[in-house]
């Protein structure tokens, strides 16, 4: 087998069998492969597409490229969820403790922030103390004691994938929806769940603009996963506005906070809710995901989940009495408030520039090697929709002076005051393995 | 400019700028832009295709890459022409003595063989002491005091092009009519002649299959080529057989020969006239390219050019006695003859196959290192709408044993005797600049 042959099969459109998905995977990885002759090839997936089997192959052979995580001696269905990655998107830290709390297991391996988007693993970082490395036998026996745990994906984790990800990056072939979603399935095919919900996010602030690629990208993780023998359902929700209202590592975590106590943000409680009624219902605690929706909905509305958050922050060495009083998650940074320069309603924001004035101001990183200021951020006090009164605070900066003009100026351009009072559509779809 | 945006803006399908163009071609030439960069943005020139303004900022940014040869001290017209490859091409072997005895100027700067297609520089080769590498100086010199030379390219003509190709060979880029386009105009631009003609091959035996791609490809050349205020023609010539009867470097110089002495095979000698005329339309000597052409006819009839060809030998140091006895082109090789099957008509000739089985006798080189075997080849009796008895001679292998078994396997599936007589077009289109 030559890979001159298979770039030139996929570039006339053929579709290619397992073993020669496999050929590329192991050869690019090992080095057999030069980066020329891979960026060549990725280049033609992404005029030419591949098909849900290519997709599927794809995705194995890169899981089984690395360590794939073996969870069977956690009790009970190990779930996890995905998040294709948005502006205020803290929902595993919500979702974690609510699902240990309903009784199935969570064992989630979670990214670093890069770009607009922010990353889980930075958010908890903001708590002092708080680990996110620990050793596979440490991270399974805390999910068998406390119901979940949230670490740094480790390195070993399809390794072909980190490989072929950094020659995409540099090469654009980032934006190609088979190599996305074998490229998310392959991480979470590899860290060993049993049941999956993949929230994709859609609009203005997501890497997916339009609802028909969401929908696109959607279906085919749900039949990747679906190939895999795993129970995958997809939900599509808007990223057209960030999601709750607070942006920035440790303001996400305070948030958190405030809807684990029940007086969240309604859009976040709504996707932490919908998510983990999927998740219920995959893993047999709820009979239908509506009713573990409800369950949801209920726990949080009466801040029961809140204790396990803590067991959470416990249990990986983070200072319980340092988020106990949720005050210090607002830190000593320096304020500034954009105020409203008409009275109307909220009609448009442009969550990619909320997110990238954020890293502006050192929240989120630029480049991967970017030092992150863990407390400073964003607080959005306004929703779409919401009326507006001249003079109204809009947005609040948490800084410490860097980067703060620009954001400022990107931030003062980045949302409209109008007539309209426009409703969002949340969740968009839901796309369930039972369907394909 | 980022290299990465140039490959999106590509991928996308938008039209880069002269600029644009220069930045990647300078920057991959010295080694700012890695290969596998390259290699995108090839692959996405190969999608989404490239105008001819863009293509030809591509050849001329190609040509300046290296030494842009100056023959202005050349007195006349400096006529060049160019193949893109065929089986049994022996074109410039004829054309060279031709147009110096005609008097324009012909300073050709050729190729080696790869593939199935075989190289000028080899052919003559086959001819003791001839010499194809010549200081630019002694090249233009020659070409003043008898009207032709023919030499290797040099090493230092568009070097940009010769990087680019080597990797476009590995990354399955090859077959895209911008980049093969700009890779021919950036060095028929840099040899420094002022009328070009293009020999645009179309059939089995030639990289251009179908007579659509032949004519885009021909289009597009002659458009660089005036933009670049250089008068092109391109005509399209039939390769759904082999040109002449010979294949192998010998005994091509030997065919060319017999058609310099006015007994060529008609096809062969229709070529060269056609292409001549055009040359000499452009140089002045005629006043259109079809007086030019009938000149061109008679010339060879009556044998005047042959003391032109025995000069070009001689002056690049070629013994001159070897070939005035020009059965010692045929040499000392074993001779294996297949004969045909049954009564009828020649209707198909495999071309590409006939040029494999001669590159397997020796005759061509797989790869770029491979040493020939310069007295080897085929010598096909009939062509295409020839009557044929049972028991005539077909091919003659001309062999030293190697490969011989593969090529008579090849040879025999690769003619077809039927009941239909058949008549090919030899020159299916001509493209001047004065359509465009």
């Amino acid at each position: 087998m030559e890979i001159v042959d298979l770039i030139n099969k996929k570039k006339y459109g053929g579709v290619l069998t397992n073993e020669e998905i496999n050929f590329v995977i192991e050869n690019y990885t090992n080095g057999n492969i030069p980066d020329y002759q891979m960026s060549a090839f990725l280049m033609a997936v992404y005029f030419q597409g591949m098909n849900s089997d290519e997709s599927t192959a794809l995705a194995l052979a890169m899981r089984d490229s690395g360590e794939v995580v073996d969870l069977h001696d956690i009790h009970g269905v190990k779930v996890d969820k995905h998040s294709t990655g948005g502006v205020g998107d803290k929902v595993t830290l919500v979702l974690a403790p609510l699902v240990a709390y309903l009784g199935a297991k969570l064992a989630k391996m979670s990214g670093r922030g890069l770009g607009h988007t922010g990353g889980t693993i930075d958010k908890l970082e903001s708590i002092p103390g708080f680990n996110v490395v620990l050793p596979l036998d440490q991270f399974k026996q805390q999910v068998n004691e406390i119901g979940c745990a949230v670490v740094g994906q480790s390195g070993d984790i399809a390794p072909a994938d980190k490989k072929i990800y950094a020659l995409r990056d540099v090469t654009a072939t980032v934006d190609s929806i088979p190599l996305i979603a074998s490229s998310i399935m392959s991480k979470k095919l590899a860290s060993g769940a049993d049941a999956i919900v993949l929230d994709v996010k859609v609009g203005s602030g997501a890497f997916m603009k339009t609802k028909e690629e969401a929908i696109e990208l959607s279906r085919l993780m749900v039949q990747i996963g679906q190939k895999a023998n795993k129970k995958v359902t997809a939900i599509l929700t808007s990223m057209d506005e960030p999601l709750g209202h607070k942006i920035g590592n440790s303001l996400e975590v305070y948030e958190a906070i405030e809807t684990l106590e029940g007086n969240g943000p309604e859009d976040l409680t709504e996707v932490v809710s919908v998510i983990t009624g999927h998740l219920l219902a995959h893993a047999g605690v709820s009979k239908t995901s509506e009713e573990g929706y409800l369950l949801a909905k209920d726990t949080l509305k009466k801040g029961k989940a809140l204790p396990n958050f803590y067991q959470l922050v416990e249990a990986q060495g983070g200072d319980v009495d340092f988020v106990k009083d949720k005050n210090n998650l607002l830190g000593h940074t320096k304020q500034f408030v954009i105020t409203a320069e008409k009275d109307g309603y909220l009609e448009t924001v442009d969550a990619l520039n909320f997110g990238i004035a954020a890293m502006k101001l050192g929240a989120g990183r630029m480049k991967k090697d970017d030092k992150l200021d863990l407390y400073v951020g964003l607080d959005l006090h306004k929703k779409i929709g919401d009326e507006v009164k001249k003079g109204d605070a809009i947005v609040t900066l948490y800084h410490n002076e860097k980067g703060l003009k620009d954001a400022i100026k990107l931030i003062s351009e980045s949302y409209v005051i109008g007539n309209t009072k426009r409703t969002l559509k949340l969740i968009e779809e839901t796309i369930t393995e039972w369907e394909l």
